[in-house]
């Protein structure tokens, strides 16, 4: 039976292509969208893609695709030119929380848009925040990733005007196990007016950032 | 002993006011922090403050306020001129989500903003959104508020491609009691890239649409 | 010692057979109560049968059995004459529910009901809902199949007016890792009338459907 | 500003009316949501309408509605003439239920079924359920109210081949409070095919009662 | 470093030995505790010992170990005389719950007490309880075996005036993933005086019975 | 309609009365309940009823009542000739905590047994637990009664070897507000064979202790 | 019966009186605790009390104690005298914060300790927190006080290398409702070395600061 | 891309080093913070180190690290002198804590603080904890390490006047599995002052007791 139908009106309609969850589907169903779609021409984004499950699909998929391991990311059908940098700043708490920020990374550049990317700035030492704050601060959209308890959110939303996104991550243990802390924390921050995406979803803050900047197309992921 | 500290400074740096969120203070508490910024000539925006507390309030106090009841948000030192509207739709899913939806608004209104509000467009009766979508599709940013299982996010997020800001409301009972379903709902949608805040958070809302528009303050509510 | 007992009084009474759900079984339990229908010629369905267990199921057990890897179900002594379709449609969200969908497709066939499957119609992308909505109008019972934030259980309910069975699965991250959000959002629609069952069970959702054609024997699976 | 819509539209595709979910509403809101459909000479059913909140409606509107306390509902033009009785039982577990039974039992008549209604059947004391069996078994849909641990449902369930819709209550304390423990036990039910609802949600048994009789109105309640 | 000390005086004050709880510890550990219980002649009663960790004892060890795969129990020193059976009876839902059963069944005899098991008369099928009732009516204490929505507990005590102790095992998916349902309902159940020890703890409810029938040494399992 | 059903047929067969949770009935349902059982000359016992809801309940059946507001209960008909006391022992962590025991001892009175009480003896301050100790071991069933953190429950069980139960009580606030770190505590002892109902279940830690002397009639409370 | 116990040996090897938690307990019991304490010449600190169980204590109770309705605290016997102020800091987020902080100080104060309290510091507005920095780490130990996001915790901990103990507060709603999310910021935080007490615990936390500070008595709350 | 920073700076003000939380990064991360550390001839504690993660590593790296196995601990660069021991205990309830036990005094060790070890002292058997009180009574900081129900922190506490850290483990199944039953109690404990870390946090706990003891460095682990 024919298992998908992807979304291709919707992507003439507003000149973009689709996203694909990967983690609940199997390499069978993999393979037949990546089929179809290289068939047509079409790009596509694959999220949450273990190594091993790359490993399990078929290899004309495989080679069709633009693996990146740490971020669980591929691409079908190569890279957009580049809109030019400087609108969205990822800022990222921690090296544990790199994976999720690279995510959101190839989502944006997915669409043509790059970012900047600020690294390990955990706010247990503060000054090393702030030493990158005016850097930060010259973005449209911040992107915003930690996990553990999250206070970064709090902190950064505090001190930059500009739309801040928060990701939380599963990084921690014990009561932050799963990220369930450090989403609550991004939820009900001091700070006001903080936007929080699910826990993990890098992809979703990037599809987020992009309709704040005006580039999004109405893509839907994980369904596909 | 001087329990509250207002971040005149800050004030000063961003050319706004701040905001105070009322239900876990004292009527005491929130006599003295209205007083006091009267007395300074600052604009004040409060919100969460139930009928019963606001009459508790003193006289001067009580006067000094442009209180709405149901909003449940009070002002002092008034409106500032309106920049024009057509930027900030504010839809609504049904009757009862009306007062969160109207703290949006009012926090919109009390930085200069105009929003559009759009009532009662549940997903149980499809059309009823169908028939607004053009008018919605016009502006910059969305704010969606819906409690019980919260289907309207996705459903408008897969419609429109601008930002849109989910506020899930605790407006429900059994599994949707106190609003965890909504939120939920909202953060996994799989219609990608949907911001959002704290349940029943229409402040937060507001203050994110300022941020995205360029127009936010580095206000922090709530602890003031 | 004897560690079950198939209650074959109760399949004489209703002119029917038992199910029996795997997952918690032995390899050497479900062997058993195989090798012991089949020595009295009982029909059987089995379900959550993954691969790896059935792997190591005896070989005669595996050679009496019609093995289905992605529903991971299994029939001993197989099928009835099917009544004609046209009664009950399956509709799924998203490719990922597939394994959900299928189960509960071969449930009705176990019974002698054929399902319409209707694939990939997730709210995210409205309009191919929409295309098929005059097809699933015509079933007496539909059967919607959906993880994430279950959105497509309440649209579906406002535009049909038979019955609908929603089925959460535990497709989805974050907040929705485990099903919890779509089984939330199934309970709490604000379309009214939604019947639900318990997270993935799909074979519930078939027996639901039989029960109201009236062709549900009084059969529970999982203990036997 | 105008609050509410009603779906007016779809009552006249359907020939039916709405209903309105009374709790997150204020009184001004249900007010005029009743005086407005009276204006129309719509029938309309209200669903969790407290005795306080009733006795603040004002006079023509109280006056205009057929209220019953213990059930919190309110009718308002009427009920149509009986269908005749005997398709719908609704099966109570205990005393403390009957207020969620009887919602069921109104919003049955609201649309013309009469339901046999069969108290104080808990299985504490099994032969009360036994003696009533017989009965029980004549009707078509069979809607099961039951709070604490909810084993009713289990019972019920493995004695009667037609379709049971079980209606979790919150009665109950400790891991009982609030209903979830009855809720769950319903889901996870070792005889299969139980149709869950909502916790309390007498209405929605009724109208999922009604899909199954195919005298179901594409009604969604509480966001009118 | 002596990483343990076991409770020898308490068993002399006693007459009895100590139970070992295996899964947080490692095979080092169990290898030096049995050891040590050899080289003192005591018995020693170890449950959750999987048989992945069972094999990788050492060869001394496993050799001194009656070890019983399917309830995960080893008996170090042999089982005392029996001291007659009838005094408690072991009722298990399905066949899923054994594991569970099993080990109760095992420290019972540890103990000297020789258990009546009654299987697979799980609820859904209510006419396979009847027929053991008289027989299980003559046990002074009844330990009932239950996981997914664990109805047994309330249909059982209500059948029987004697001691009855709810097992909850964590057999189930969804909503009864890990055995909170069984728990919550055997908690919460309408037929009062039920003894509830926690999930899957067969060991324990054994040792609860042991205590009922004043044959209870003060023994605590699992930090030994 | 008539909503309630005594089980009057159980009470010729068992020789005892009913029990009525009252918390969830209405005061109608509460007179016509106590009515009915005082026509017919039976004994009844109420738990759960506040002060407020008995002084709603219609004077001849506050007057047949003998109501005692600490516990929350109420008996109808008087009390039996005790058979002498000795055999229950109820151990109280805290002054909190003794509506919950009171409500134990009352169930037990009721039914002809009369318990030692031992108030007072947190862990907080062992040596007054230590002082009663040898009293306390003198009974063949002990209750223990404790909130917050529930160690009294493991403490003492370490130090008896008879039947122990424990009743968990929602005293505490934060993590422990309404009783459930108290349960898990007692769930998860360390001391083995603790027996466990639900959180403030002071009747059924009585009924509990009946069934284990022997005494108990197959009661159900709660749903009559 | 006499229900409760005043550790009064205690109280004669340590030094010191006790604490009651007077939440759970009636005003019958209070009213009995102080005028026993007060028979014997104790010293004794209550605990959330609220003004409206204040007022209802008898005449002479509420005249022997020193009540402070803000911080729900009452003090029998007077403050001893103070030793010195500068050992312990309490910094405050927020002016709904200032109860628990109260409590804290109030705590401490009936042990003779004065704290120096440091209001209104709040992450949002990071400068206010860095302006008292020097201040604040001249203390040998610091209580924070937080509801909402916590994020102080982690800030605080990061620039201070005292004692920092983290009182999480149920300031909030949404997700952060009770306190949770404040609760699993402290423990979760990235700063590592924060201790943490329960939710609102103010008095908890002066009590580790007062073992910290080697002047602690071993004394309870609570259960007395 | 560079994914870490060390802070170095802040180690220099501090005269410390750093930690790392390994659980949640790669091992090519691991293998560049540590060769990136020994190159500047820095000290390191990594913690969370699985064997399967370590044995992964580079093989300089793994010869650089001191590894320990059980504790999941490695470090870098060896241990400072010891500066004496007796002024921190660690009182470990039962074997399987152990793990967690030998992580604080491992990390009290990299910063030169030795500890003693007081093992096996689970209240079950309350005499084994009584032996040794005196001893635990000449520190000035007890860490108090247990899973389970956790009683052993209200005992301990309630014994001894000085500092108390409760390090709740992961130790238990059914209710207690992941630790939250042992972190509740904790909290909630009737014997007053505790403090508490994360579950299984013994890195937190020795850092806690390095500020009490005004040896800690403001070092934040995990994000490094």
């Amino acid at each position: 039976m024919n298992e998908f139908r992807l979304d291709r009106d919707r992507a003439a309609r507003t000149g973009t292509s689709e996203a694909v969850l990967c983690e609940p589907k199997s390499t069978a169903q993999i393979d037949a969208i990546v089929a179809h779609a290289a068939s047509l021409g079409d790009r596509l984004l694959l999220t949450r893609l273990g190594p091993r499950k790359f490993s399990r699909l078929s290899v004309p998929v495989r080679e069709a695709l633009d693996y990146d391991a740490p971020t669980r990311t591929a691409i079908l059908g190569g890279l957009p030119a580049p809109r030019g940098a400087g609108r969205v700043a990822i800022v990222c708490g921690g090296t544990s929380d790199m994976p999720v920020a690279g995510e959101a990374a190839r989502a944006l550049a997915f669409a043509g848009e790059t970012a900047t990317l600020v690294v390990d700035v955990g706010v247990a030492g503060l000054w090393r925040l702030m030493e990158r704050l005016d850097d930060i601060r010259g973005h449209r959209v911040v992107i915003a990733v930690a996990g553990m308890e999250g206070a970064l959110f709090s902190v950064l939303a505090g001190l930059v005007p500009c739309a801040v996104i928060a990701v939380p991550t599963s990084v921690g243990y014990g009561v932050a196990e799963g990220g369930r802390t450090a989403l609550h924390a991004a939820l009900a921050s001091c700070a006001s007016g903080l936007a929080v995406v699910n826990i993990d979803n890098g992809f979703g803050a990037a599809h987020a950032a992009l309709r704040i900047l005006g580039e999004a197309p109405p893509v839907a992921p994980g369904h596909a």
